[in-house]
Protein backbone atom coordinates (compact mmCIF):
# COMPACT_ATOMS: atom_id res chain seq x y z
CA UNK A 1 0.00 0.00 0.00
CA UNK A 2 1.34 3.44 -0.94
CA UNK A 3 -0.02 6.92 -0.22
CA UNK A 4 -2.08 6.18 -3.94
CA UNK A 5 -3.64 3.18 -2.68
CA UNK A 6 -4.75 4.65 0.73
CA UNK A 7 -6.58 7.44 -0.96
CA UNK A 8 -8.30 5.55 -3.09
CA UNK A 9 -9.85 3.37 -0.40
CA UNK A 10 -10.92 6.32 0.88
CA UNK A 11 -13.02 6.90 -2.27
CA UNK A 12 -14.94 4.13 -1.70
CA UNK A 13 -15.60 5.85 1.35
CA UNK A 14 -16.24 9.07 0.64
CA UNK A 15 -15.04 11.79 -2.14
CA UNK A 16 -14.25 14.41 0.99
CA UNK A 17 -12.51 11.94 2.93
CA UNK A 18 -10.72 10.95 -0.04
CA UNK A 19 -9.73 14.54 -0.25
CA UNK A 20 -9.02 15.56 3.21
CA UNK A 21 -7.01 12.47 3.20
CA UNK A 22 -4.83 13.13 0.10
CA UNK A 23 -3.57 16.51 1.55
CA UNK A 24 -2.54 15.02 4.90
CA UNK A 25 -0.76 12.40 3.52
CA UNK A 26 0.93 14.76 0.85
CA UNK A 27 1.99 17.60 3.81
CA UNK A 28 4.00 14.30 5.25
CA UNK A 29 6.89 15.66 3.08
CA UNK A 30 7.21 19.15 5.26
CA UNK A 31 8.87 16.70 7.85
CA UNK A 32 11.50 16.11 4.78
CA UNK A 33 12.09 19.92 4.03
CA UNK A 34 15.17 21.52 6.19
CA UNK A 35 16.10 24.61 7.10
CA UNK A 36 19.37 26.76 7.92
CA UNK A 37 18.91 26.90 11.36
CA UNK A 38 19.54 24.37 14.44
CA UNK A 39 17.96 22.69 16.89
CA UNK A 40 18.79 24.69 20.43
CA UNK A 41 21.23 21.80 21.20
CA UNK A 42 22.87 22.37 17.76
CA UNK A 43 22.54 18.62 17.21
CA UNK A 44 20.97 18.80 13.43
CA UNK A 45 18.88 21.14 10.85
CA UNK A 46 15.45 22.11 12.16
CA UNK A 47 12.71 20.58 9.83
CA UNK A 48 9.94 22.73 9.00
CA UNK A 49 7.40 20.41 10.16
CA UNK A 50 8.37 20.35 13.64
CA UNK A 51 9.50 23.93 13.62
CA UNK A 52 5.67 24.78 12.26
CA UNK A 53 5.34 22.80 15.99
CA UNK A 54 7.32 24.80 18.19
CA UNK A 55 5.92 28.29 16.19
CA UNK A 56 2.12 26.90 17.15
CA UNK A 57 3.44 26.45 20.76
CA UNK A 58 5.36 29.78 20.90
CA UNK A 59 2.07 31.51 19.75
CA UNK A 60 0.13 29.63 22.60
CA UNK A 61 2.75 30.33 25.18
CA UNK A 62 3.71 33.91 24.31
CA UNK A 63 -0.11 34.87 24.53
CA UNK A 64 0.17 37.54 26.68
CA UNK A 65 2.45 38.79 24.51
CA UNK A 66 -0.06 39.98 21.74
CA UNK A 67 -1.86 42.74 21.50
CA UNK A 68 -6.03 42.17 22.33
CA UNK A 69 -7.16 42.30 19.08
CA UNK A 70 -4.76 39.26 17.85
CA UNK A 71 -7.19 35.74 17.42
CA UNK A 72 -4.41 33.52 19.29
CA UNK A 73 -6.46 30.44 18.02
CA UNK A 74 -6.40 31.76 14.37
CA UNK A 75 -2.64 32.57 14.60
CA UNK A 76 -1.69 29.03 15.83
CA UNK A 77 -3.76 27.51 12.71
CA UNK A 78 -1.93 30.39 10.42
CA UNK A 79 1.64 28.86 12.13
CA UNK A 80 0.93 25.07 11.53
CA UNK A 81 -0.69 26.02 7.35
CA UNK A 82 1.84 28.86 6.48
CA UNK A 83 5.25 27.04 5.79
CA UNK A 84 3.19 23.96 3.35
CA UNK A 85 4.23 25.87 0.67
CA UNK A 86 7.74 24.82 1.32
CA UNK A 87 7.21 21.49 0.53
CA UNK A 88 7.10 22.18 -3.51
CA UNK A 89 9.14 25.75 -2.57
CA UNK A 90 11.64 24.77 -0.23
CA UNK A 91 12.83 26.89 2.92
CA UNK A 92 14.10 30.15 1.98
CA UNK A 93 17.16 31.78 4.31
CA UNK A 94 16.19 35.04 5.69
CA UNK A 95 19.77 36.02 4.65
CA UNK A 96 19.28 34.66 1.14
CA UNK A 97 18.69 37.66 -1.27
CA UNK A 98 18.22 35.91 -4.69
CA UNK A 99 16.26 33.61 -3.31
CA UNK A 100 13.88 36.16 -1.61
CA UNK A 101 12.72 37.25 -5.02
CA UNK A 102 11.45 34.30 -6.35
CA UNK A 103 9.69 33.54 -3.13
CA UNK A 104 6.42 34.47 -3.70
CA UNK A 105 5.66 33.64 -7.11
CA UNK A 106 7.42 29.65 -5.72
CA UNK A 107 5.43 29.50 -2.97
CA UNK A 108 2.05 30.83 -5.09
CA UNK A 109 2.41 27.96 -7.06
CA UNK A 110 3.31 25.49 -4.52
CA UNK A 111 -0.17 26.96 -2.16
CA UNK A 112 -2.55 26.80 -5.88
CA UNK A 113 -0.85 22.71 -6.00
CA UNK A 114 -1.27 21.57 -2.12
CA UNK A 115 -4.91 23.41 -1.02
CA UNK A 116 -6.73 22.30 -4.11
CA UNK A 117 -6.01 18.94 -3.10
CA UNK A 118 -8.84 19.96 -0.20
CA UNK A 119 -12.52 19.49 -1.31
CA UNK A 120 -13.42 22.39 -3.26
CA UNK A 121 -15.37 23.97 0.03
CA UNK A 122 -12.49 23.29 2.08
CA UNK A 123 -9.66 24.85 0.17
CA UNK A 124 -10.43 28.51 -0.35
CA UNK A 125 -10.64 28.01 3.75
CA UNK A 126 -7.01 26.99 4.34
CA UNK A 127 -5.69 29.37 1.56
CA UNK A 128 -7.67 32.08 3.00
CA UNK A 129 -5.69 31.84 6.07
CA UNK A 130 -2.14 31.13 3.85
CA UNK A 131 -3.27 34.81 2.60
CA UNK A 132 -3.70 36.46 5.31
CA UNK A 133 -0.29 35.47 7.20
CA UNK A 134 1.30 36.30 3.81
CA UNK A 135 -0.21 39.93 3.59
CA UNK A 136 0.76 40.72 7.38
CA UNK A 137 -2.39 42.96 7.36
CA UNK A 138 -4.03 41.82 10.01
CA UNK A 139 -2.72 41.95 14.06
CA UNK A 140 -3.68 37.85 14.41
CA UNK A 141 -0.92 37.53 10.81
CA UNK A 142 1.38 40.10 12.33
CA UNK A 143 1.53 38.65 15.96
CA UNK A 144 2.14 35.54 14.00
CA UNK A 145 5.13 36.45 12.08
CA UNK A 146 6.70 37.76 14.73
CA UNK A 147 6.50 34.01 16.77
CA UNK A 148 8.22 33.12 13.15
CA UNK A 149 11.08 35.35 13.23
CA UNK A 150 11.64 34.65 17.01
CA UNK A 151 12.23 31.31 16.87
CA UNK A 152 15.03 30.82 14.68
CA UNK A 153 16.66 33.86 16.43
CA UNK A 154 16.25 31.90 19.67
CA UNK A 155 17.83 28.61 17.93
CA UNK A 156 20.61 30.15 16.26
CA UNK A 157 21.90 32.12 19.42
CA UNK A 158 21.37 29.21 21.62
CA UNK A 159 22.71 27.02 18.97
CA UNK A 160 26.07 29.07 18.62
CA UNK A 161 25.02 31.02 15.65
CA UNK A 162 26.14 29.22 13.11
CA UNK A 163 23.80 30.25 10.40
CA UNK A 164 24.94 33.96 11.23
CA UNK A 165 28.67 33.39 10.62
CA UNK A 166 27.89 31.42 7.66
CA UNK A 167 26.46 34.16 6.23
CA UNK A 168 28.57 36.93 7.55
CA UNK A 169 25.52 38.37 9.05
CA UNK A 170 25.92 41.66 11.39
CA UNK A 171 24.13 43.37 13.83
CA UNK A 172 21.98 45.77 11.78
CA UNK A 173 21.37 43.45 9.48
CA UNK A 174 19.93 40.98 12.02
CA UNK A 175 18.07 44.20 13.37
CA UNK A 176 16.35 44.90 10.54
CA UNK A 177 15.79 41.45 9.12
CA UNK A 178 14.17 40.52 12.61
CA UNK A 179 12.23 44.18 13.51
CA UNK A 180 8.82 42.82 11.96
CA UNK A 181 8.76 41.19 15.35
CA UNK A 182 8.20 44.69 16.82
CA UNK A 183 5.14 45.21 14.62
CA UNK A 184 3.65 41.67 15.72
CA UNK A 185 4.87 42.18 19.66
CA UNK A 186 6.38 44.79 21.25
CA UNK A 187 7.26 42.49 24.39
CA UNK A 188 8.74 39.66 21.96
CA UNK A 189 11.22 42.82 20.31
CA UNK A 190 12.42 43.92 23.67
CA UNK A 191 13.69 40.23 24.25
CA UNK A 192 15.06 40.07 20.03
CA UNK A 193 16.63 43.11 20.82
CA UNK A 194 18.46 41.96 24.29
CA UNK A 195 19.11 38.49 22.26
CA UNK A 196 20.37 40.18 19.37
CA UNK A 197 22.87 42.41 21.27
CA UNK A 198 23.98 39.79 23.46
CA UNK A 199 24.67 37.37 20.30
CA UNK A 200 26.96 40.45 18.68
CA UNK A 201 28.36 40.95 22.33
CA UNK A 202 29.51 37.16 22.33
CA UNK A 203 31.05 37.55 18.50
CA UNK A 204 28.12 35.47 16.94
CA UNK A 205 27.34 38.43 14.98
CA UNK A 206 29.25 41.12 12.74
CA UNK A 207 29.94 43.81 15.37
CA UNK A 208 28.71 46.67 12.78
CA UNK A 209 27.16 48.96 15.78
CA UNK A 210 28.14 52.42 16.24
CA UNK A 211 30.28 53.51 18.67
CA UNK A 212 29.18 55.29 21.83
CA UNK A 213 29.95 58.80 21.44
CA UNK B 1 24.82 31.50 24.78
CA UNK B 2 23.06 28.62 25.99
CA UNK B 3 19.77 27.85 26.69
CA UNK B 4 19.77 29.25 30.96
CA UNK B 5 22.16 32.46 29.58
CA UNK B 6 18.87 33.41 27.33
CA UNK B 7 16.53 32.56 29.98
CA UNK B 8 18.75 35.00 32.16
CA UNK B 9 18.55 37.62 30.00
CA UNK B 10 14.86 37.67 29.92
CA UNK B 11 14.71 37.72 33.29
CA UNK B 12 16.35 40.80 33.27
CA UNK B 13 13.14 42.40 30.94
CA UNK B 14 10.61 40.33 33.10
CA UNK B 15 10.00 37.51 34.73
CA UNK B 16 6.89 36.44 33.20
CA UNK B 17 8.50 36.44 29.91
CA UNK B 18 11.20 34.68 31.04
CA UNK B 19 9.22 31.40 32.62
CA UNK B 20 7.46 31.15 29.20
CA UNK B 21 10.68 31.69 27.13
CA UNK B 22 12.47 28.56 29.52
CA UNK B 23 9.55 26.31 28.01
CA UNK B 24 9.25 27.76 24.96
CA UNK B 25 13.18 26.14 25.17
CA UNK B 26 13.00 23.40 26.70
CA UNK B 27 10.06 22.01 24.69
CA UNK B 28 12.91 22.24 21.66
CA UNK B 29 14.25 18.75 22.85
CA UNK B 30 10.58 17.02 21.88
CA UNK B 31 12.29 17.24 18.13
CA UNK B 32 14.97 14.42 19.31
CA UNK B 33 12.11 12.29 20.95
CA UNK B 34 11.74 9.26 18.20
CA UNK B 35 8.92 7.72 17.57
CA UNK B 36 8.67 3.46 16.51
CA UNK B 37 6.30 4.55 12.90
CA UNK B 38 8.35 6.04 10.15
CA UNK B 39 7.00 8.64 8.08
CA UNK B 40 4.82 8.41 4.41
CA UNK B 41 7.89 7.67 2.53
CA UNK B 42 9.64 5.22 5.08
CA UNK B 43 12.50 6.98 4.73
CA UNK B 44 13.17 7.54 8.75
CA UNK B 45 11.38 6.99 11.98
CA UNK B 46 9.35 9.75 12.85
CA UNK B 47 9.96 12.45 15.64
CA UNK B 48 7.16 14.03 18.10
CA UNK B 49 7.31 17.48 17.56
CA UNK B 50 6.63 16.59 13.78
CA UNK B 51 4.07 14.30 14.79
CA UNK B 52 2.36 16.93 16.85
CA UNK B 53 1.86 19.14 13.65
CA UNK B 54 0.73 16.42 11.60
CA UNK B 55 -1.74 15.42 14.23
CA UNK B 56 -2.64 19.58 14.38
CA UNK B 57 -2.95 19.66 10.61
CA UNK B 58 -5.03 16.72 10.92
CA UNK B 59 -7.43 17.98 13.74
CA UNK B 60 -8.26 20.86 11.58
CA UNK B 61 -8.46 19.33 8.12
CA UNK B 62 -10.79 16.45 9.61
CA UNK B 63 -13.29 18.78 11.26
CA UNK B 64 -16.04 18.07 9.67
CA UNK B 65 -15.59 14.35 10.59
CA UNK B 66 -15.64 15.84 14.39
CA UNK B 67 -18.84 15.52 16.40
CA UNK B 68 -20.74 18.76 16.56
CA UNK B 69 -20.25 19.10 20.13
CA UNK B 70 -16.08 18.91 19.67
CA UNK B 71 -14.14 22.25 19.98
CA UNK B 72 -11.93 21.93 16.93
CA UNK B 73 -9.54 24.90 18.33
CA UNK B 74 -9.13 23.16 21.33
CA UNK B 75 -8.57 20.11 20.32
CA UNK B 76 -5.75 21.63 18.10
CA UNK B 77 -4.14 23.05 21.30
CA UNK B 78 -4.68 19.46 23.05
CA UNK B 79 -2.86 17.71 20.10
CA UNK B 80 -0.06 20.36 19.91
CA UNK B 81 0.40 20.19 24.09
CA UNK B 82 -0.33 16.76 24.47
CA UNK B 83 3.07 14.19 24.19
CA UNK B 84 5.84 17.46 25.70
CA UNK B 85 5.86 14.83 28.32
CA UNK B 86 7.70 12.48 26.48
CA UNK B 87 10.93 14.41 26.39
CA UNK B 88 10.87 12.93 29.89
CA UNK B 89 8.91 9.99 29.86
CA UNK B 90 9.60 8.85 25.64
CA UNK B 91 7.26 7.48 23.55
CA UNK B 92 5.28 4.32 24.63
CA UNK B 93 4.71 2.05 21.73
CA UNK B 94 0.74 1.10 21.48
CA UNK B 95 1.97 -2.46 21.12
CA UNK B 96 4.28 -2.40 24.20
CA UNK B 97 2.31 -3.56 27.22
CA UNK B 98 4.96 -3.64 29.68
CA UNK B 99 5.91 0.55 28.87
CA UNK B 100 2.30 0.87 29.22
CA UNK B 101 1.73 -0.17 32.05
CA UNK B 102 4.59 2.23 33.97
CA UNK B 103 3.25 5.10 31.39
CA UNK B 104 0.98 6.74 33.67
CA UNK B 105 3.43 7.53 36.01
CA UNK B 106 6.30 8.76 34.30
CA UNK B 107 4.26 10.61 32.05
CA UNK B 108 2.73 12.71 35.46
CA UNK B 109 6.35 13.80 36.38
CA UNK B 110 7.36 14.70 33.42
CA UNK B 111 4.08 16.93 33.44
CA UNK B 112 4.48 18.73 36.86
CA UNK B 113 8.15 19.36 35.68
CA UNK B 114 7.86 20.61 32.27
CA UNK B 115 4.86 22.67 33.13
CA UNK B 116 6.10 24.10 36.05
CA UNK B 117 8.08 25.75 34.29
CA UNK B 118 5.15 28.18 33.06
CA UNK B 119 4.75 31.67 35.11
CA UNK B 120 2.15 29.80 37.87
CA UNK B 121 -0.72 31.86 36.69
CA UNK B 122 -0.63 29.67 33.42
CA UNK B 123 1.10 26.26 34.26
CA UNK B 124 -2.60 25.06 35.61
CA UNK B 125 -3.89 26.16 31.99
CA UNK B 126 -1.61 24.13 30.25
CA UNK B 127 -1.92 21.14 32.29
CA UNK B 128 -5.52 21.18 32.43
CA UNK B 129 -5.60 20.81 28.41
CA UNK B 130 -3.33 17.81 28.91
CA UNK B 131 -5.97 16.28 31.81
CA UNK B 132 -8.71 16.50 29.42
CA UNK B 133 -6.75 15.00 26.84
CA UNK B 134 -5.34 12.22 29.25
CA UNK B 135 -8.73 11.86 30.62
CA UNK B 136 -10.74 11.31 27.54
CA UNK B 137 -13.84 12.39 29.04
CA UNK B 138 -14.89 15.17 26.59
CA UNK B 139 -16.20 14.83 23.22
CA UNK B 140 -13.20 17.08 22.21
CA UNK B 141 -10.49 14.82 23.99
CA UNK B 142 -11.96 11.84 22.16
CA UNK B 143 -12.11 13.64 18.81
CA UNK B 144 -8.10 14.12 19.65
CA UNK B 145 -7.48 11.27 20.41
CA UNK B 146 -9.06 9.31 17.38
CA UNK B 147 -6.65 11.47 15.21
CA UNK B 148 -3.61 10.25 17.66
CA UNK B 149 -4.68 6.72 16.61
CA UNK B 150 -5.67 7.32 13.11
CA UNK B 151 -2.05 8.79 12.39
CA UNK B 152 0.31 6.19 12.64
CA UNK B 153 -2.13 3.67 11.17
CA UNK B 154 -1.52 5.92 8.01
CA UNK B 155 1.83 6.53 8.20
CA UNK B 156 2.65 2.40 8.97
CA UNK B 157 -0.20 1.61 6.26
CA UNK B 158 1.79 4.03 4.09
CA UNK B 159 5.22 2.86 4.88
CA UNK B 160 5.35 -0.90 4.30
CA UNK B 161 3.79 -2.19 8.03
CA UNK B 162 7.63 -2.38 9.07
CA UNK B 163 6.69 -1.44 12.94
CA UNK B 164 3.74 -4.27 12.46
CA UNK B 165 5.34 -6.98 11.49
CA UNK B 166 8.72 -6.37 13.70
CA UNK B 167 6.40 -6.93 17.07
CA UNK B 168 4.04 -9.38 15.43
CA UNK B 169 0.76 -7.54 15.46
CA UNK B 170 -2.65 -9.08 14.24
CA UNK B 171 -5.75 -8.06 12.47
CA UNK B 172 -7.57 -8.47 15.82
CA UNK B 173 -4.74 -6.97 18.05
CA UNK B 174 -4.76 -3.07 15.42
CA UNK B 175 -8.36 -3.19 15.86
CA UNK B 176 -8.95 -3.31 19.27
CA UNK B 177 -5.85 -0.97 19.63
CA UNK B 178 -7.55 1.60 17.55
CA UNK B 179 -10.88 0.90 18.51
CA UNK B 180 -10.91 4.89 20.23
CA UNK B 181 -11.03 5.95 17.16
CA UNK B 182 -14.84 4.88 16.61
CA UNK B 183 -15.73 6.68 19.92
CA UNK B 184 -14.07 9.48 18.58
CA UNK B 185 -14.98 9.96 15.12
CA UNK B 186 -17.37 7.31 13.56
CA UNK B 187 -16.51 8.32 9.83
CA UNK B 188 -12.82 8.39 10.53
CA UNK B 189 -13.25 5.00 11.92
CA UNK B 190 -14.80 3.84 8.58
CA UNK B 191 -11.44 4.64 7.28
CA UNK B 192 -9.37 3.06 10.17
CA UNK B 193 -11.16 -0.14 9.87
CA UNK B 194 -10.73 -0.33 6.32
CA UNK B 195 -6.92 0.22 6.26
CA UNK B 196 -6.64 -2.40 8.79
CA UNK B 197 -8.57 -4.78 6.36
CA UNK B 198 -6.61 -3.74 3.34
CA UNK B 199 -3.32 -3.82 4.85
CA UNK B 200 -4.49 -7.20 6.27
CA UNK B 201 -5.10 -8.17 3.08
CA UNK B 202 -1.97 -7.40 2.04
CA UNK B 203 -0.09 -9.50 4.92
CA UNK B 204 1.11 -6.10 6.78
CA UNK B 205 -1.03 -7.51 9.57
CA UNK B 206 -1.40 -10.89 10.63
CA UNK B 207 -4.68 -12.34 9.50
CA UNK B 208 -5.96 -13.70 12.44
CA UNK B 209 -9.60 -12.63 11.28
CA UNK B 210 -12.33 -15.47 11.73
CA UNK B 211 -12.60 -17.54 8.67
CA UNK B 212 -15.97 -16.95 6.28
CA UNK B 213 -18.64 -18.94 7.36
Amino acid sequence: MDQTALVDLARDIDQDLAARLSFVLEIDKLKGVMRRNRLVDGSRPENTAEHSWHLAMMALVFAPMAGADVDVMKAITMLLVHDVVEIDAGDTYIHDEDGRSTKKQREQAAAERLFNLLPADEAPEIARLWDEYEDRATPTARYAAAVDKLQPLLLNAASGGRTWSEHDVGHDQAMAANSPIAVGSPPLWDLAQAIIGRATDHGLLIDDRPTNH
